[in-house]
């Protein structure tokens, strides 16, 4: 029997229940395991596996055929020798976390704008005094790195609030998604900086991406300028960024994703003022509505990989994403 | 010369070029006061004023012929005694927070159905790890108490973020604005309750709002619903919300208004769990959006004013709003 392993942390019983009728229709079988290492003692008896954290998986998994990656980021899987059968096929969930990150670039966006940070210190100290400039997505001039699925999602809701959006990527030849007022190339990024109230970076990590947000770029952006990261920490330059901060320079930052992670106690970005932190929880899997989506582009892929069709959700894994 | 007295803590230089040109041309001269008990000792001299926390100017203009309020709320100049010229005309800025309000509505809805509370109580501990449990907006049952501008934008903007909106008013009769999937009459509530994930009330203070959330109410809630109140503090019974919050009832609750304002050190809400506490400021002034259209709509009713023609923005002091 053909064998599929399923890591389960993320998955319903419902979830289980869809995966077991599709796979039992279509000859295979199905076992789950809470995390990855577990399925490492028994791995050369699956065919499959679908899951995350799963690096040993394919540096050891010789039998294996397909690795589903139920995350987005592959940045994990692109070192030489990451891949015991380097024939294995490669699927991602880029796509699924659209909805969830975007609502967390909304929600710390608006935070920033609205100075919520000094707000809530004064909340806790029990000081009902207003701050005395807020601002507002209305009327906002964001510009967003990274037009792919998390960087569209943000594009339309930021444009729903009435915000003109500038969308940044590597190919401007390819049709922008009308999410977007316009979008531009990376090598514009020194002149559309000084214009642009927010900035949201929503990039894989790949060599191109990394320390994007260098020192320059950083004063580049207005006094006011607001910058939020849902990619990879790996894409900002965190010193220059604690710098501008604590300089008072910038309205404000917000980072769901550092370097390393999880962040060491001793680490500056603890302490760095207007600068809100959350721990790489933007798209968690803990929205049952990216859940629902994992699963179902798994599903949708295994009927394809059982009647020998191409598989869809195939990350580039030269280009990284 | 007819002269207008103009509070100007929330006007820029541009704005009062702006109402100097349009007053001069329709003849009148204008003076600016920074507070509106500074006007007193001169009040008399005044046909106009525009400003805010003016129950002094209107309890003893007696000349006044127009107090063009640059708040939406009216419930100061509602009661017995309110005006020393009964026939005053009275124009509010209902309609110029609708913008200021919604962003706010979904920031704190998304930092409630994130658990940001919890979040950045872990994250001043420098414990980085993440919740079990979010939620998005996307397919968010939202029902709304009041349907007028700031009701109306709220249900926009949850709408193009996917949330499934109920309208809930006392007048059925009237058309619906799209922005609502649906409107209920209040007389429904207690069907609507048990399955709204998130209750938002955008409501004016009058008889029958205040104490709307009720004890009663509050428990028909589900075990993770929401609730966000941007009307005015007595909408809510307080202690009722402090018990359930206590109780481990409700997903949470943001309150921009309380009772009283400020609200006392000692006040239990202070110290509530998964309570967004904000001190009256979602349509504060310091956002320059609402502060423009404040004066659009003022500039707009002083040409009809001068033409003898009727005012727009006029709130029904019976109804109070």
């Amino acid at each position: 029997m053909r064998r599929i392993a399923v890591m389960d942390d993320f998955l319903t019983s419902e979830h289980k229940e869809r995966i077991g009728e599709t796979a039992a229709r279509l000859g295979f079988l199905v076992d789950y395991f809470p995390r990855a290492e577990e399925v490492l003692p028994v791995l050369d008896d699956y065919e499959i596996f679908f899951g995350h954290h799963a690096e040993e998986v394919t540096r050891r998994g010789r039998n294996l055929k397909w690795f589903a990656c139920s995350y987005a980021g592959i940045d994990p899987y692109l070192s030489d020798g990451a891949w015991a059968n380097p024939n294995c096929l490669f699927t991602n969930a880029a796509g699924a976390y659209g909805v969830a990150i975007s609502e967390h670039v909304i929600m710390v966006l608006l935070m920033l704008l609205r100075q919520m940070p000094e707000v809530q210190r004064r909340m806790r100290r029990r000081d009902w005094r207003r701050v005395e400039h807020i601002r507002s997505v209305h009327g906002l001039r964001l510009t967003i790195l990274g037009t792919g699925d998390v960087g569209t999602h943000v594009a339309r809701l930021a444009r729903s609030m009435g915000a003109f959006v500038t969308g940044v990527r590597r190919d401007v030849g390819k049709p922008a998604d009308p999410a977007f007022d316009r979008i531009c190339a990376i090598r514009q990024l020194e002149e559309l900086l000084p214009d642009t109230d927010a900035l949201v970076l929503c990039l894989p990590e790949t060599l191109e991406t990394e320390g994007i947000l260098n020192r320059a770029r950083i004063e580049l952006l207005p006094d006011d300028g607001v910058v939020v990261n849902v990619g990879r920490g790996s894409a900002v330059d965190q010193e220059a960024l604690v710098d501008a901060l604590r300089g008072g320079r910038l309205g404000g930052a917000a980072l769901d994703v550092a370097t390393p992670e999880p962040l060491p106690p001793e680490h500056p970005l603890w302490q760095t003022p207007r600068l809100i932190l959350t721990p790489h929880c933007a798209g968690d899997m803990a929205l049952a509505y990216t859940c629902d989506r994992v699963v179902d582009m798994f599903l949708e892929n295994l009927e394809r990989y059982a009647a020998g069709a191409p598989l869809r959700y195939t990350p580039n894994r030269r280009r990284g994403y």
